[in-house]
């Protein structure tokens, strides 16, 4: 089943609300800047390549059917990528795409409006395209490490429903299915928003992979059963060292693994790199509200009271990951001489 | 605020029904074993030493008010111990308690029902009353380690709700509190049943214990900041090698805090430990309903036709273990000995 997770609809950026994911499947059309802005905060579309996708899109919008004149357009296109680089600050895809929106913008200077729209739309498409050709890439460069019959743990949901194309570590698994190697995933349901349990499970589902629901608690008493083969996860920031920044949990995920004895792989685009980080721990991390935690079902389910403590991310150094998989290739420890260049 | 989680109360076990915490304090009053043993199951009682005394007095209901002739009673308190003996499988100390009632009406041979009945009631108590001053000494022993000003992460409940006392873990937060020490207490959530979020997290605010709640996604993330000085825990079994089985999630942090060069402790009474295992490998682990990590709070939040994987509890090997506090001091590996020595 091909997801659309991200479209451009004339004048709207049709994205699938995640959070109403996995009971229904609604479809929401943003048709200016703040509406996306907050669907991003909202998580309603969310994974770093996809919120890439998705701020591309947003910096379209802020100029569409507008016949303003080019000063008044650059007013609103720097609103544009203001309001939504605020959007959240841990995912490095976001700045990358906004970045190239900036500049498609100003190459586009002294141009008609219609004809600035048409250059910024031509250029989200690109990003589009880009990022859905390299989810292909990722997916086969992976399928590699993957063996007929293997078990799989994942974490949070780093597959179509996170990117424009089929995902970066699901892309992995579906290259693996289409080279004809059963793959089982063991999903963590990924806590406090559940991004395993309802979205990988359903994207897993959809695509007739089978899959086993875990609470994150149980990881470790999966992989000491022997049951898990390799874990593959996602990224929301990569520094130059190999350090990733991802959904909370990865780097416990990556401790467990080290002492099982199970690779632990990481599968991203080039476009999470960020080369100008030496490690990770300059990563800003977002804090997220304590409501995710405390009344994260509606219900309220720890005293009013309570302090909590909330990160969206960790950081997993370097050594830890066994391999980073790009659309350029696998990438191993020591990580720098390989990223500088492919990036190059 | 003294918690009291079982009280018998003239022909009834009345317990707090801890599935409606932390938004309602409620009673329960169990009248039949039937009641209570379903009680058990669904957790409305829960923890190793709590189990094993609401069961004790389970067994005082099913000859309470009874005026048959022995023989009748005989096969009633045989049919309470096998019922509220296969409630749950993990924790030991439901064991000990029953065979300790069963032993103490087989003693009352040949006695008048009333007397029976009695004697019975005084065993209970016993029970009660052992468990309860054993809290008080694991709390002093091991408050021993804690020093004024640390930071303890905790997982699951180990407190006055899970026993008849001040608890087990919580009993050496609350111990080092009363010495004067300032202990900040950061609580696991601890899915699936959140009985961090829901219990722990009540009853320190009720005993003005500092607390913060964490998803047990960032129990990891948290550690690498250097802010946990300790991990506290309690036990549902432990085995003579120092195998550790509790609430699924604490192998993983045994690693975690191994990694982070961080003490784990386990603070658990004597009948917790199970001298005639060898090791860990043959704890029997309850497998529960999926529905618990699909519909933990209502609300449906994965597929329905997704398989689950759900076990209650996981084992950590005794080398991760730093302590067990037990009431007769700290144990540390290598365990038998000091067991050996203590159980005799």
């Amino acid at each position: 089943m091909q997801i659309e997770t991200i479209k451009w609809v004339s004048g709207a950026v049709r994205i699938i609300d995640q959070t109403r994911l996995p009971l229904q499947l609604v479809y929401l059309d943003c048709r200016d800047v703040e509406t996306l802005a907050q669907a991003i905060e909202e998580l309603k579309v969310r994974g770093a390549p996809a919120i890439g996708v998705a701020a591309a899109y947003g910096v379209v919008l802020s100029v569409w059917g507008q016949e303003d004149i080019s000063q008044e357009l650059e007013r609103k296109v720097r609103c544009a990528v203001d309001r939504l680089s605020h959007t959240r600050p841990t995912a490095i895809n976001l700045f990358w795409a906004l970045e190239k929106m900036q500049r498609a913008f100003t190459q586009s200077r002294g141009e008609e409006p219609e004809r600035i729209q048409h250059l910024l739309l031509q250029e989200a498409d690109r990003i589009f395209e880009q990022e859905r050709k390299v989810c292909q890439k990722i997916g086969e460069n992976g399928a590699a490490l993957l063996e007929d019959g293997m078990s799989v743990l994942t974490h949070c949901n780093a597959g179509a429903l996170a990117t424009a194309g089929l995902g970066t570590a699901l892309g992995v698994i579906y290259a693996a299915k289409s080279q004809g190697k059963r793959i089982c995933v063991f999903a963590d349901e990924t806590r406090p928003l559940l991004q395993g349990a309802r979205l990988t499970t359903w994207e897993l589902l959809q695509n007739e992979i089978e899959v086993t629901l875990i609470c994150d608690n149980a990881a470790a008493a999966l992989m000491r059963t022997g049951r898990i083969d390799a874990v593959m996860v996602g990224a929301d920031r990569i520094a130059r060292n190999g350090d990733v920044a991802n959904k909370v949990g990865t780097y416990g995920l990556a401790i467990l693994a080290k002492e099982h004895r199970i690779p632990f792989y990481v599968a991203a685009p080039l476009s999470t790199l960020d080369m100008k980080l030496a490690d990770g721990s300059k990563i800003p991390i977002e804090q997220r509200s304590p409501e995710e935690v405390t009344r994260g079902f509606g219900l309220p389910t720890a005293p009013q009271e309570v302090k909590v403590f909330n990160p969206a991310f960790d950081v997993t150094p370097g050594e830890l990951v066994s391999a980073i998989i790009l659309e350029k290739g696998i990438a191993r420890n020591p990580y720098e001489p390989t990223f500088e260049r492919w990036v190059r």
